[in-house]
Protein backbone atom coordinates (compact mmCIF):
# COMPACT_ATOMS: atom_id res chain seq x y z
CA UNK A 1 0.00 0.00 0.00
CA UNK A 2 1.43 3.32 -1.28
CA UNK A 3 1.53 6.34 0.91
CA UNK A 4 0.26 9.64 -0.05
CA UNK A 5 2.70 11.94 1.60
CA UNK A 6 2.18 16.02 1.47
CA UNK A 7 5.82 15.86 0.42
CA UNK A 8 5.34 13.78 -2.60
CA UNK A 9 2.54 15.50 -4.32
CA UNK A 10 2.58 19.13 -3.17
CA UNK A 11 2.47 20.64 -6.56
CA UNK A 12 -0.80 18.38 -7.91
CA UNK A 13 -2.22 19.73 -4.08
CA UNK A 14 -1.45 23.10 -5.26
CA UNK A 15 -2.46 22.80 -9.33
CA UNK A 16 -5.94 21.08 -7.81
CA UNK A 17 -6.39 24.36 -5.60
CA UNK A 18 -5.45 26.81 -8.11
CA UNK A 19 -7.36 25.45 -10.67
CA UNK A 20 -10.34 25.24 -8.18
CA UNK A 21 -10.80 28.60 -7.30
CA UNK A 22 -14.19 29.95 -8.60
CA UNK A 23 -13.75 31.57 -12.08
CA UNK A 24 -10.17 30.56 -12.68
CA UNK A 25 -10.34 27.95 -15.09
CA UNK A 26 -13.24 30.42 -17.28
CA UNK A 27 -10.14 33.08 -16.90
CA UNK A 28 -7.68 30.37 -18.18
CA UNK A 29 -9.94 29.09 -21.05
CA UNK A 30 -10.60 32.80 -22.14
CA UNK A 31 -6.52 33.06 -22.09
CA UNK A 32 -6.61 30.34 -24.37
CA UNK A 33 -8.30 32.21 -27.25
CA UNK A 34 -5.10 34.84 -27.63
CA UNK A 35 -3.62 38.17 -26.21
CA UNK A 36 -7.12 40.24 -24.76
CA UNK A 37 -7.50 43.43 -22.89
CA UNK A 38 -9.23 43.04 -19.56
CA UNK A 39 -12.65 44.52 -20.99
CA UNK A 40 -12.35 41.78 -23.37
CA UNK A 41 -11.96 38.96 -20.78
CA UNK A 42 -14.91 40.74 -18.72
CA UNK A 43 -16.85 40.71 -21.93
CA UNK A 44 -15.80 36.90 -22.59
CA UNK A 45 -16.52 35.45 -18.87
CA UNK A 46 -20.29 36.70 -18.41
CA UNK A 47 -20.58 36.94 -14.82
CA UNK A 48 -17.22 37.81 -13.33
CA UNK A 49 -16.79 40.82 -11.31
CA UNK A 50 -14.12 43.34 -12.39
CA UNK A 51 -12.84 42.70 -8.86
CA UNK A 52 -12.75 39.10 -9.07
CA UNK A 53 -11.01 39.16 -12.63
CA UNK A 54 -8.82 41.12 -11.71
CA UNK A 55 -7.71 38.95 -8.87
CA UNK A 56 -7.65 35.97 -10.89
CA UNK A 57 -5.71 37.89 -13.41
CA UNK A 58 -2.87 38.82 -10.48
CA UNK A 59 -2.91 35.33 -9.34
CA UNK A 60 -2.03 33.04 -12.62
CA UNK A 61 0.46 35.96 -13.76
CA UNK A 62 2.42 35.44 -10.44
CA UNK A 63 1.89 31.39 -10.85
CA UNK A 64 3.81 32.07 -14.29
CA UNK A 65 0.60 31.15 -16.26
CA UNK A 66 -0.47 34.72 -17.62
CA UNK A 67 2.22 37.46 -19.22
CA UNK A 68 0.91 40.66 -18.76
CA UNK A 69 2.09 43.08 -21.34
CA UNK A 70 1.99 46.88 -21.87
CA UNK A 71 1.82 47.96 -25.42
CA UNK A 72 3.34 51.30 -25.78
CA UNK A 73 0.33 52.36 -27.98
CA UNK A 74 -1.77 55.86 -27.41
CA UNK A 75 -3.29 54.78 -25.33
CA UNK A 76 -1.50 52.63 -23.79
CA UNK A 77 -2.58 48.79 -24.00
CA UNK A 78 -2.51 46.17 -21.13
CA UNK A 79 -2.87 42.48 -23.11
CA UNK A 80 -2.94 39.29 -20.97
CA UNK A 81 -1.71 35.98 -22.45
CA UNK A 82 -0.82 32.71 -21.66
CA UNK A 83 2.68 31.80 -21.12
CA UNK A 84 3.97 28.72 -22.71
CA UNK A 85 3.43 27.30 -19.51
CA UNK A 86 0.05 28.28 -19.14
CA UNK A 87 -1.04 26.95 -22.73
CA UNK A 88 0.66 23.50 -21.43
CA UNK A 89 -1.62 24.01 -18.53
CA UNK A 90 -4.33 24.16 -21.06
CA UNK A 91 -3.87 21.39 -22.89
CA UNK A 92 -3.64 19.17 -19.99
CA UNK A 93 -7.03 20.28 -18.84
CA UNK A 94 -8.35 19.36 -21.80
CA UNK A 95 -9.16 15.28 -21.13
CA UNK A 96 -10.89 16.60 -17.74
CA UNK A 97 -13.06 19.32 -19.72
CA UNK A 98 -14.27 16.43 -21.72
CA UNK A 99 -14.56 14.35 -18.60
CA UNK A 100 -16.48 16.99 -17.17
CA UNK A 101 -18.67 17.15 -20.79
CA UNK A 102 -19.11 13.68 -20.91
CA UNK A 103 -20.56 13.65 -17.34
CA UNK A 104 -22.91 16.42 -17.59
CA UNK A 105 -24.72 13.64 -20.42
CA UNK A 106 -25.91 12.17 -17.50
CA UNK A 107 -28.80 11.72 -15.49
CA UNK A 108 -28.14 14.41 -12.40
CA UNK A 109 -24.18 13.34 -12.21
CA UNK A 110 -23.51 16.64 -12.64
CA UNK A 111 -24.24 18.00 -9.16
CA UNK A 112 -21.93 19.24 -6.69
CA UNK A 113 -22.09 18.25 -2.91
CA UNK A 114 -22.12 21.44 -0.69
CA UNK A 115 -18.59 22.41 0.52
CA UNK B 1 -14.05 36.19 -29.77
CA UNK B 2 -16.43 33.61 -28.19
CA UNK B 3 -18.25 34.44 -24.77
CA UNK B 4 -17.76 31.89 -21.85
CA UNK B 5 -20.80 31.69 -20.25
CA UNK B 6 -21.66 30.15 -17.19
CA UNK B 7 -24.30 27.82 -18.39
CA UNK B 8 -21.69 26.86 -21.47
CA UNK B 9 -19.40 25.17 -18.74
CA UNK B 10 -21.13 24.61 -15.51
CA UNK B 11 -19.90 21.03 -15.34
CA UNK B 12 -16.49 21.96 -15.88
CA UNK B 13 -16.47 24.60 -13.41
CA UNK B 14 -17.81 22.35 -10.88
CA UNK B 15 -15.42 19.55 -11.52
CA UNK B 16 -12.74 22.09 -10.89
CA UNK B 17 -14.34 23.17 -7.79
CA UNK B 18 -15.07 19.93 -6.51
CA UNK B 19 -11.23 18.43 -7.49
CA UNK B 20 -9.67 21.86 -5.67
CA UNK B 21 -11.31 21.09 -2.48
CA UNK B 22 -8.08 20.42 -0.11
CA UNK B 23 -7.45 16.97 0.31
CA UNK B 24 -9.97 15.57 -2.35
CA UNK B 25 -7.12 15.37 -5.16
CA UNK B 26 -5.30 12.76 -2.54
CA UNK B 27 -8.50 11.00 -1.92
CA UNK B 28 -9.00 10.17 -5.29
CA UNK B 29 -5.87 9.52 -5.80
CA UNK B 30 -5.45 6.85 -2.87
CA UNK B 31 -9.25 5.39 -4.44
CA UNK B 32 -7.11 4.70 -7.51
CA UNK B 33 -4.99 1.84 -5.42
CA UNK B 34 -8.18 0.07 -5.02
CA UNK B 35 -10.87 -1.01 -2.18
CA UNK B 36 -9.80 0.11 0.68
CA UNK B 37 -11.18 0.45 4.46
CA UNK B 38 -11.29 3.95 6.20
CA UNK B 39 -8.10 3.02 8.38
CA UNK B 40 -6.23 2.48 5.43
CA UNK B 41 -7.00 5.67 3.84
CA UNK B 42 -5.87 7.30 6.79
CA UNK B 43 -2.32 6.03 6.56
CA UNK B 44 -2.48 6.16 2.78
CA UNK B 45 -3.22 10.24 3.30
CA UNK B 46 -0.68 12.06 5.67
CA UNK B 47 -2.02 14.78 7.59
CA UNK B 48 -5.62 14.15 6.50
CA UNK B 49 -7.37 14.24 10.22
CA UNK B 50 -10.47 11.66 10.40
CA UNK B 51 -13.63 14.50 9.96
CA UNK B 52 -12.64 16.06 6.66
CA UNK B 53 -11.72 12.49 5.44
CA UNK B 54 -15.02 11.50 6.04
CA UNK B 55 -16.28 14.66 4.63
CA UNK B 56 -14.17 14.01 1.56
CA UNK B 57 -15.34 10.48 1.11
CA UNK B 58 -19.01 11.64 1.40
CA UNK B 59 -18.69 14.29 -1.01
CA UNK B 60 -17.34 12.37 -3.80
CA UNK B 61 -19.96 9.43 -2.49
CA UNK B 62 -22.41 11.82 -3.41
CA UNK B 63 -21.09 12.95 -7.02
CA UNK B 64 -20.85 9.00 -7.97
CA UNK B 65 -16.96 8.67 -7.52
CA UNK B 66 -17.10 6.43 -4.84
CA UNK B 67 -18.41 3.60 -4.18
CA UNK B 68 -19.48 2.80 -0.49
CA UNK B 69 -19.78 -1.04 0.03
CA UNK B 70 -20.55 -2.80 3.02
CA UNK B 71 -19.40 -6.03 3.18
CA UNK B 72 -21.37 -8.70 6.12
CA UNK B 73 -18.34 -10.13 7.28
CA UNK B 74 -17.13 -9.91 11.11
CA UNK B 75 -16.49 -7.44 12.56
CA UNK B 76 -18.67 -5.93 9.39
CA UNK B 77 -16.15 -4.31 6.65
CA UNK B 78 -16.98 -1.11 4.82
CA UNK B 79 -14.99 -0.39 2.06
CA UNK B 80 -14.74 2.76 -0.56
CA UNK B 81 -13.43 2.71 -4.15
CA UNK B 82 -13.76 4.10 -7.33
CA UNK B 83 -17.17 3.92 -9.29
CA UNK B 84 -16.15 3.82 -13.29
CA UNK B 85 -16.93 7.23 -13.55
CA UNK B 86 -14.18 7.90 -10.78
CA UNK B 87 -11.88 5.85 -12.80
CA UNK B 88 -12.45 8.28 -15.68
CA UNK B 89 -11.98 11.23 -13.31
CA UNK B 90 -8.58 9.87 -11.97
CA UNK B 91 -7.90 8.88 -15.40
CA UNK B 92 -8.28 12.55 -17.01
CA UNK B 93 -6.42 13.85 -14.12
CA UNK B 94 -3.28 12.19 -15.36
CA UNK B 95 -2.09 14.96 -17.41
CA UNK B 96 -2.62 17.60 -14.95
CA UNK B 97 -0.38 15.81 -12.86
CA UNK B 98 2.73 15.17 -15.06
CA UNK B 99 2.03 19.46 -15.70
CA UNK B 100 2.81 19.87 -12.34
CA UNK B 101 5.03 17.37 -11.36
CA UNK B 102 7.05 18.79 -15.12
CA UNK B 103 6.17 22.07 -13.45
CA UNK B 104 7.45 21.28 -10.10
CA UNK B 105 11.18 20.72 -11.07
CA UNK B 106 11.01 24.71 -12.34
CA UNK B 107 12.59 27.17 -10.24
CA UNK B 108 9.66 28.83 -7.59
CA UNK B 109 7.60 28.04 -10.13
CA UNK B 110 5.12 25.68 -8.02
CA UNK B 111 4.62 28.50 -5.34
CA UNK B 112 0.63 28.99 -4.76
CA UNK B 113 -0.41 32.53 -5.13
CA UNK B 114 -2.32 33.28 -1.88
CA UNK B 115 -6.02 33.40 -1.87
Amino acid sequence: MDTIRDDTCPSFEGTLELIGRRWTGSVVQAAGQGARRFGEYRSMIEGISDRLLSQRLKELESAGLIDRTVVPSTPVQILYQLTPDGQALVDALMPLAQWSRRRSGHSGATQLPAA
